[in-house]
């Protein structure tokens, strides 16, 4: 029988690595926990933990082994305090090299997250953006688990074991699964956004902090190399890397691979369906590692065949 | 009173440049052709002209000078013939460098279009795609006008002036508007797609010929840098170049330079919206300058300012 | 018997393409002329050619068809004028992207260069550079044969055929070889530097006018991709291309082909070789195209095999 | 006074990382150390390590703390044993995608270093590569210190920090210097090379055991970004990143930091400096972060000002 535990860390950390975990759960239970945002500032707007995206956990999930994988289910992202911050520039290695002489200085602008309305504004905006009401889109910045070979690898950045990759899909409804490369998977989740553009090119969503309902279960023997997941009517993967063209290779190797083992297709049979059908998506390109999703609709995949 | 041309080519061409126009046309008028497949077979199967990409054109608008910008408005893309092809192995610089070793031959696969039920699908699939019927979603691979500078572009690749950008967006309903760089514009289409995948990345999408009929419109002093367009309720910028970072770079500038100069933003209005709204797609990943195409929903864009 | 030509441009190109020859030679023959500096100034401070790099040629090499290759020996290259210029500004795309806020307008300097004593120093060098006084060390800039294809290729940036690689080995003593695309060969040459770092990174070198001597011979069935060269006491192959990685995957390609074809080698023979020894040094990153060369000391090769 | 430290190591670490050290020293002390080669074997050919690159270390420099830099001088590079290893195939991604289709198996090359003749040559050659016996010329592949904000980063690649640069330079003679994180910066070494190409294109130099003899010294406030060193004639900084363009700006910025806090010069000073004088050599191209070294000559620099 699956429990749900609510999770309130007292320490948070700003790597995922293998450490002693703050949590022990069994596979399919629910946790839910209130994240702080990226700076460390908790809902409360005091400064609880250490720039950047300090993390929530680790939680141990018995019964993980390396070779299998973690699927995570993200239930609910509820907003848990009603102002969000972002920066008033774009990062500079998403223009042309000469346009940063141009940029602004990356000062901090507040926004306001109006529970009841559903929406994301900023607080003070200039004549030109008093339109822009944008709705309340939550996505979690920076989940994953503890990766292979002894790394302890910043939050600021992502690889095989996930981090902070951006991607506007990890919402509500997404199911995400991480190859797992530690006795018990040691599972990280923190840096919330109510809003975010692809790619975080300003180097910001709307960051602020999140009560989130995630479902984690053990899948035996995934041999996954990268984070594969479900979202509304799509299978996808993901790739971190630089520059994005290396990001593309991992994402849509992984799809072949998936394609291969799980619904019987061979090299030329993927490439007939991923050539006709393949949708790519833009994750973080601001911080060291950028993040390319590579996706399938349902409806062209065959029939998983059936296990023996 | 704008005209409508039905434009018969005698030749072809491999690359966009300044050279003598097959046709002269008024701004706003109609053009109907229709287009060879990438290797140059016409819709009779006969092989009328060399690869990669023989064009139709080019045709000379009357009243673009450079500085201008060439608006072609996409009204109709038909298919010419019920069969297309496509290569049976994704690209190898779409997989990571040592899964190459396991790509299959590039060998050629025959593609069924039918008009009546607006669908593509394999002539003889394998068991495990029989049930992949594509909807026919035809698009323009290779447009453009004549490059600045003297050059003359190869339709295998793409630069600031269009060329082989391998768009799904480019379809029925989108306008795009390339900078202009001769008199005339002299404008080029071809390579037309009854579907295709984001990328391009098995080196095809369902190659065939399409009648296809385009409005083209000058606009006096554009003053655009890179390609810009409309489509469905977007606009959109266009970077060509590699890696995808770098396309991605020129495109985020293009959008930011159209948003300060026709919407009124300040540098950090264009980080706020962009940051929060834009949203990234993938063209060409397969020819020597990759595309990323840069858009934002037009119910984010202020009210353009009035002009003086 | 060969003949020495004294070649006085009337037009210059700012484009390597295939067009109408302003010289037939034999080949084997030699070619004296000089150049105009890369913002179309001649010896006398005259500007007779426009920006980018304006190109003596086409010269016409009597034999040369595609599949050909057309190697230059450079005999000599001798200051034409006692004035260079430099900008006095490093390129933004050479430094960390934020970094770009810090860089000082591209102003342009004057250079001193001096024939008796062979050096080369700023006309008025602030306190800190006042001992900066270089040696007369030039080079080709920019020089190779129209490319395949129909194209027309802007001498700003470069390709298979040759073009603005600004590689500092291109000097007096080197030989290279392009590979022939159009029956000619046609052959370009311009844009010398009596001085340049590696990357022609401040986007310069020290630009001037040349009187250069060379000999250009037809290689029957050279079968090249890229260029290729001797030097001092090695052998180097060229790639040119963005990112770095893909112009450093061009070269070592180019390498291995000819190590196979022409040394004997297999590809794992070429793996020891090559990765015990190789040695890669950098031309232009400044430019559309990067260049980078991999090179082999003559002494690790084994003998060439005698042809039958 | 200095002290000579003998370092036996029991155990390896597979990442540089903030850890227990295994010895501590003084500034200043010399310690001697014999490393496994990459896979772990010692010189009596036994594994008493795991892949990859197992590092001798941590070792605690007194006094050193966080915003300082350890420079490290390499003394001495003997080699341990008579035999090392290879593989006989170049890594994928340093040749043209499609070209890996060729690439042969990366089977095991063995080699005898010969310390008599001070010579290293292949056990087996082809016939080809009878004739090819390299000097022995040893380099240490990777070394650094503890890296900032709790990262643990495996030894198969590198960072601000060091780690698995593979730098032809890094040999007896060649002082580099690393930003230190922690408390006693903590310094790791292994995987010597008792030859190696630029780049390890093959992935490997000729790995083996080899016993070193390096200086440590505390430089206090270096305020350093990158590794930073000095090697015969010339100063150098090291970037580290993918692709090798950003690894290029990492270098570059770095050493105009350097010529700008150190030597006087202005950013404008900088570009005249570097731009008609920098050289960059190719350090790894085969791990996940990319190697670029940027140097200029010791000749080319102004007198250091004096410190006040």
């Amino acid at each position: 029988m699956t429990e749900t535990h609510r999770f309130t860390p007292s320490a948070w950390s700003n790597v995922l690595a293998d450490m002693a975990p703050a949590m022990h759960i069994s596979s399919g239970d629910i946790v839910i926990t209130e994240t702080l945002d990226a700076a460390g500032t908790n809902a409360h707007g005091e400064q609880t933990a250490d720039r950047p995206n300090p993390m929530n956990g680790p939680i141990y999930v018995a019964g993980a082994e390396p070779g299998d994988a973690l699927r995570v289910d993200i239930l609910r992202i509820d907003p848990a305090r009603e102002t969000g911050w972002t920066r008033a520039a774009l990062s500079a290695n998403v223009l042309e090299p000469e346009y940063a002489r141009n940029i602004p200085p990356r000062d901090r602008s507040e926004w306001i997250i109006d529970r009841k309305a559903s929406t994301v504004r900023l607080e003070a905006p200039g004549a030109a953006l008093k339109h822009l009401i944008l709705p309340y889109a939550p996505m979690i910045g920076c989940f994953g688990v503890a990766p292979a070979g002894g790394e302890a690898i910043s939050t600021a950045t992502s690889g095989r074991n996930g981090g902070n990759m951006d991607y506007r899909g990890f919402t509500i409804g997404c199911s995400v699964s991480f190859p797992v490369s530690v006795s018990g998977a040691l599972f990280f989740v923190g840096d919330c956004h109510a809003a975010q553009g692809d790619g975080e090119i300003s180097g910001t969503g709307v960051e602020t902090c999140c009560d989130v309902e995630l479902r984690l279960t053990v899948e035996k023997h995934g041999g996954i190399g990268w984070p594969r997941g479900e979202l509304d009517n799509r299978i996808f993967t993901v790739g971190n890397a630089r520059p994005l063209d290396q990001a593309l290779q991992h994402a849509t190797t992984e799809m072949v691979a998936w394609l291969k083992s799980d619904y019987g297709l061979s090299d030329s049979d993927a490439a007939h369906l991923l050539g006709q059908t393949v949708r790519y998506e833009v994750g973080n390109v601001f911080n060291p590692a950028y993040t390319m999703i590579c996706s399938v609709e349902k409806k062209w995949l065959p029939e998983k065949p059936k296990m023996a």
